[in-house]
């Protein structure tokens, strides 16, 4: 498969050449034929768990030789469970509605064309992402039940891993009858080809990176094919004047600690001035093990506190470290957000409903709550299933991304002989 | 405004920022305020028209002393009929629907949480356009109707025309309380500024080339900032072996005819083998004075005939040319289709209702119509009013794109203290 005289601009093209005539064999199968692929996929997961468990060994002994830090090597590992609830993911996907051939809106016009947008596939979507293998079966089920052909291009460190799941699925997809080029797995590491699938917008419609800061900054620098993605989440939670103090506590640490590894956690608290139960949220936030560098006011309230510097109000720690601001009020939380906020999910909590409205409104982000964890920013908390990321880009889609965003729609005009005068 | 030591990149930083303030204004600002500012300007546009004639006649004279073509000089070229159409499109668009605060979709999951999706504004939109004056006002009103600032470049053979009818723009806006910077032109015609404004990822949201095919080419080459456009508009109109021949006839010379110059023309007529009057068709295009270009057997059928090149199947002539073809019924048709069109607009005349559904499904383009003329490729035909442009990208807008295009959506997310499990 992997011809080493070829260059990654020619592996490109050609696995995008396949991937555009499976997305055209894709798009006019009927859906049960794609549910019957994910199911069969997700059977042929498990029952080449044994092969996929080797694999996975065989990464792990080259990441330990590597000296993989114990959270990669966390990510990288499979065993049984890991993989009977990666194959439960995939059908899970056969589960959702079907995206496709829903009618968004329709008229007639005064000379009787009668109008249609009509959900059809987008068509052929690269996913980069890192150490965890399980991406290999979870965006390729996402893609295949939206109609897309993808090309997946995983980590290194996760290969032969991500070779065992593709041949799984791969098989399950061509059991179904439905060409088994619909997921394609770069079949080689080689750092030139990210680059070479980036720039492919012959063949690549959409690019999703999924993984660390690092890589999605990449994605976002390198590629000339439109890229959903998300590379920061500095998530904001005001506690206005007259929130509840029970719920406050209960929410701000719950948005902070809850998981402090994912996008959806709050990173900076803003408390109003107004607000008369800060000490004991500070404290709430200290004796659970919560770094907290905060302003003047914070400051003092706290020996444990420690001084915020600048950099801190623009920090995605992804830690048990959160800043707090204190503020006069909604409109200084809503410049404040303006001036750090990267856009994603932002949250106020208040008693108040004209001022929960005004912050609702006037917050620029993907995702604006109001009495509730920011913890919530995911596709399956939001009911739309699995997601294939989070986007903070403001085109195509935003927030929470699954089958639609995956999607997009053709215009069908149906006359009788209308000529334009 | 244009301080000579400063660079392209410092210019479009500074407008950018001017634009982002402006657009944190207008989001806010009631649906009324912006359509009064409408209103404003397109009086002011009335009102101001001796000074735009003026400004228009500068541009004639140096485009005659440049040597511009005839065809060049009649974009350029204002009168008071053209300037009180472009006052009326200003009014037009302030008539239109309000595409903003409308809920997309809305669910309540089972914890209680209130989910919504609501229409905001996309935010700082770029506009590039050549030499038709008319785009600095009917750009500026569709940019701002939903909510966005524009940073306007026009071609700097009509930049006298563009400044006086910015003034007047600028004018109405500033008038109705809302901030002048809605509405910015870039003031230097230096192609450098160009460069910067498709590298503005920072401060510009949309780019939107509005021009010939070099200006979109050389857009979607060198831009860092989303582009939305169509590059070419190769489409087909296919006569099937059950066409109703007078209907094949008329749409056939409508969809080539009407206007040659326009993006949703024809440009390939394929046949079906089956269909009982090519020759008669072939003589009505060469009658009103079409050049044709054809296969063997479309050479057969007429002297006048000019043999097919192999290019001529991916050629946009925008001119009283076709290239026509014979092929063995719909799937040819539809294979020829998928290898040549642009993914514009590409329509099937057809008696028979299966073979148009397998033509409307199989065919991957922006438009396909059935039993109707190219040509109403356009938004104001499609009811959208007017139209910032036709998409033949994938992603966000597809087709005609008028106000919804311009915007974005936010999800909203109410509570009454959920924390996540």
């Amino acid at each position: 498969m992997n011809d080493l005289t070829q260059t990654p601009e020619m592996l490109i093209a050609q696995m995008g050449a396949r991937a555009r005539r499976a997305a055209a064999l894709l798009a006019p199968a009927g859906d049960a034929q794609k549910t019957d692929a994910l199911r069969r996929a997700a059977q042929a997961l498990r029952d080449q768990a044994p092969a996929i468990l080797a694999a996975n060994a065989r990464d792990m002994d080259n990441g330990i030789d590597n000296g993989l830090s114990a959270a990669l090597l966390d990510r990288l590992r499979l065993d049984a469970d890991r993989i009977a609830a990666m194959a439960d993911g995939v059908d899970q996907v056969a589960l959702l509605e079907n995206p496709l051939g829903s009618v968004i809106d329709s008229s007639v016009r005064p000379n009787g064309l009668e109008l249609s947008r009509v959900r059809v596939p987008l068509g052929v979507i690269g996913i980069i992402y890192e150490s965890r293998p399980n991406v290999t079966a979870d965006a390729a089920a996402l893609c295949l039940r939206a109609g897309n052909a993808v090309i997946l291009r995983g980590g290194s460190e996760a290969k032969e891993s991500n070779r065992a799941i593709h041949t799984a699925m791969a098989e399950g997809i061509a059991a179904a009858g439905l060409p088994a080029d619909a997921v394609q797995l770069v079949p080689t590491t080689d750092r030139a080809v990210v680059g070479a699938l980036l720039r492919a917008s012959d063949f690549v419609d959409l690019i999703v990176p999924r993984g660390g800061k690092s890589l999605v900054a990449r994605v976002q620098e390198e590629a000339r094919v439109p890229v959903l993605a998300h590379l920061d989440g500095i998530n904001h939670s005001y506690v206005d004047g007259v929130a509840d103090s029970a719920m406050a506590e209960s929410l701000v640490l719950n948005a902070k600690l809850r998981r402090t590894g994912v996008c959806g956690s709050t990173e900076t608290v803003l408390i109003d001035r107004a607000y008369g139960h800060a000490p004991a949220l500070v404290k709430a936030l200290l004796d659970a093990k919560c770094e907290v560098r905060g302003d003047d006011a914070v400051q003092a309230m706290d020996d444990r506190v420690i001084a915020a510097a600048d950099e801190d109000w623009d920090t995605e720690y992804l830690d048990a470290i959160v800043s707090i601001r204190l503020v006069d009020g909604v409109e200084e939380a809503i410049a404040h957000i303006a001036a750090h906020a990267s856009h994603h999910t932002d949250a106020i909590i208040t008693e108040d409903a004209v001022v929960a409205e005004r912050f609702l409104n006037a917050v620029d982000s993907a995702i604006v709550m109001w009495n509730a964890s920011t913890q919530f920013a995911d596709g399956g908390e939001f009911g739309l299933g699995a997601e294939i990321g989070i986007s903070t880009g403001r085109l195509h889609a935003r927030g929470p991304v699954a089958l639609e965003g995956l999607t997009t729609y053709k215009w069908i005009v149906r006359g009788r002989g209308q000529a334009r005068p």
